[in-house]
């Protein structure tokens, strides 16, 4: 059994969260790419050389660092997640699962453990699309999910495609983004996005899959006019339709099941002058349940929603879903090496589902790929509040280090 | 009885309609200060001055021209509009106001008719405040309601100072912004901004007053968290929050009077991410009635539908009322002296309330005001939309050119 260095955990969490640090305390703005973000990377790079291991970037800004095992043939155990943040992220987030990754492979070292199996420590670039869209970008580029030549054609806000903002970091490795080796699996440590280990009281949670998930937009059109002299009911306010909508998706997920999620985080209206009703309004929106019946359900309850409430004002609608993701399962195999290695340390692990999108379901479609949870004492996230405390993150890495031990034989 | 030349005015309508048009059929983007607002308001002066008149230009930029009087002691009769757009407006709006006053004129130039008043002709700056707050500018400074130094301290979007735009143009005259001598009465010709003569089938509108209006903004504050992870009954959703005042905005109306209109404009979020539960919501709101006491119970009951709101979302709200303005009665001289030559012409001619604010409501404060309103055949204000066909505008033109003969006398 495994103990990481607790001290040195600490320490390190706290030297990452002053790449990109704000004002507010506990608030990261380390977007990737960025001068911060690739100052961290540039650091965690220099760290695991340290640790005698060899460190490649890839074509997507990706960062790996390689232990030997006894058998160099033998397929390697990857761990890590991701550096970056939201432009208002906390300091936990993806963070903690990369410190601890490396902090995994200290212990060993440390301890002159062996394995058979090479040990790959990944920072995979991008996954919160807080500059470049879309999330999970660096792991998707790697597994074949997206193409990298289109990733560089995509711009930020500023028109700006992403190889020059790459390029002006030295973000480009010259490792192609893809599996250069088959991997035997792989496992990511993160905070919990949510409070479902807090009220359990768990120690730490196993990731037993990731929910489903539908996204999209609508835009209803109507007709802008005058907010004086237009009478009541002359008005096609496309606002008030949208004000439906939003109402239905708070509504529509209690009456689908107790795990099912619906928000509506962005809207915008045309002309937006406080002397005009609106007449055009745009928005998001989004549904998750661990049941793909359910997201389907909750999809087809929006476009009727939408639809009557379009109706009932007279406006026209458009809904679009942009993209649909289905519910997945984790490894049985990792399941079962992260439970035994909480086990081990006497710990209370939960099987929980992730209502967040996480790397690790990316790399599942390369290797067989788990999560492991730390507990997030607020249950708040891609905030300054997020909070897990030391104990926390040391439980968390702990069973990182264990389950990684066990897989690398 | 005085028949203005249909031919000619349609001619000047046209030829204004092409300062500042855009690629849209009938839109007009002349905001004032711009460079085509300063063209049409040079291009104006030369008219008037080409009728004889003296002209001038005072300090926050209205623009007068005088017809002199058999009497020139007397005090003269005031009459135009306003030749500011919106971002996308349409081209009658405040311009056949201000063409027709200018109309007026040649009539009696042509006819040969002298009057015992003064007629003098105005185009009052920045009536629209599509880039300086606050609108009404030109007349409010112009009756003293509004101070000249702190109209010429007010930012645009991009932090320029109105006096720098203004200077870039000349808009800055010699003359005092203030009334040169007394007045005996303004009139003031304007499009209808809703559809109420149109479905009255009145040839012409004589506006008894204006509504009394409230307006404000409010914001609440909540949460910002996790879309997928946050389970729903953990959710303080501003938005969800402020879609409930958006509902109610659109219902209070309805309880309190068939002229009672209600409406939000504008709405922010934040973080405004599709993944983030908003935790700031900022929205505008506005309640107008004739009646004053209607409009402070419009009031009341925003406050109280924004704090249930609030509650049952665990949210806070801030509600602010930015401006409330009690309605005001035309004077009775000048309703009588419209009505009078709408008759006289042979127009059906209708009571109306007017829903929006006209810088007649400012020169009430300063001597007897009234307004024309020429049907608008679309209903609809502020856009490309609007129309006010040439025979109205005709009609609206004759009704102004002959209410001005009988005060002047």
């Amino acid at each position: 059994m495994l103990e990481v260095d607790a001290e040195r955990l600490v320490a390190m969490m706290n030297e990452q969260a002053e790449f990109g640090r704000t004002d507010t305390p506990n608030e990261l703005n380390r977007v990737a790419p960025s001068e911060s973000h690739w100052a961290v990377t540039e650091w965690f790079r220099e760290l695991l050389e340290a640790e005698g291991m060899e460190t490649w970037l890839d074509e997507i800004g990706n960062l790996f660092g390689r232990r030997e095992g006894t058998d160099p043939e033998a397929e390697p155990v990857l761990i890590g997640s991701h550096l970056d943040s939201h432009r208002y992220g906390g300091i936990y987030d993806g963070n903690l699962g990369v410190i601890a990754a490396l902090e995994t492979v200290r212990s060993l070292n440390e301890e002159n453990i062996e394995t058979r199996r090479p040990i790959e420590v990944v920072s995979w670039f991008n996954e919160e699309a807080s500059r470049y869209e879309p999330g999970l970008m660096g792991s998707s580029v790697w597994a074949g999910r997206l193409d990298l030549e289109d990733m560089y054609a995509r711009t930020d806000r500023n028109e700006k495609p992403l190889r020059e903002a790459l390029d002006e970091h030295g973000y480009v490795g010259d490792v192609p983004a893809e599996p250069q080796r088959a991997y035997e699996a792989y496992l990511e440590l993160h905070i919990q996005q949510g409070p479902s280990l807090l009220e359990a009281g768990a120690d730490v949670g196993v990731v037993t899959g990731v929910i489903g998930r539908t996204n999209g937009e609508l835009t209803f059109t109507g007709v802008t006019d005058h907010a004086g002299g237009t009478p009541m009911h002359h008005r096609q306010d496309t606002l008030v339709a949208a004000a439906d909508v939003i109402t239905q998706v708070r509504r529509i997920p209690r009456t689908l099941g107790d795990r099912t999620v619906g928000t509506v985080g962005e809207i915008q209206v045309e002309p937006g002058n406080r002397n005009a009703i609106p007449g055009e309004t745009w928005m998001t929106w989004e549904f998750r349940d661990p049941d793909d019946h359910v997201v389907a359900a909750a999809y087809d309850r929006l476009v009727t929603e939408a639809e009557s409430a379009a109706a009932r004002e007279g406006v026209q609608v458009d809904v679009v879903e942009i993209s649909r993701s289905e519910s997945a399962r984790s490894s049985p195999r990792c399941i079962d090496a992260v439970s035994r290695a909480a086990e081990s340390l006497g710990y209370d692990c939960s099987e929980v589902f992730s209502g967040g999108g996480h790397d690790a379901q990316v790399v599942s479609t390369v290797c067989d790929a788990g999560m492991i949870f730390a507990v997030n004492e607020s249950g708040r996230s891609h905030t300054a509040e997020e909070y897990t405390g030391w104990d926390h993150c040391v439980t968390g890495a702990n069973t990182l280090a264990n389950a990684t031990l066990e897989l690398a034989g």
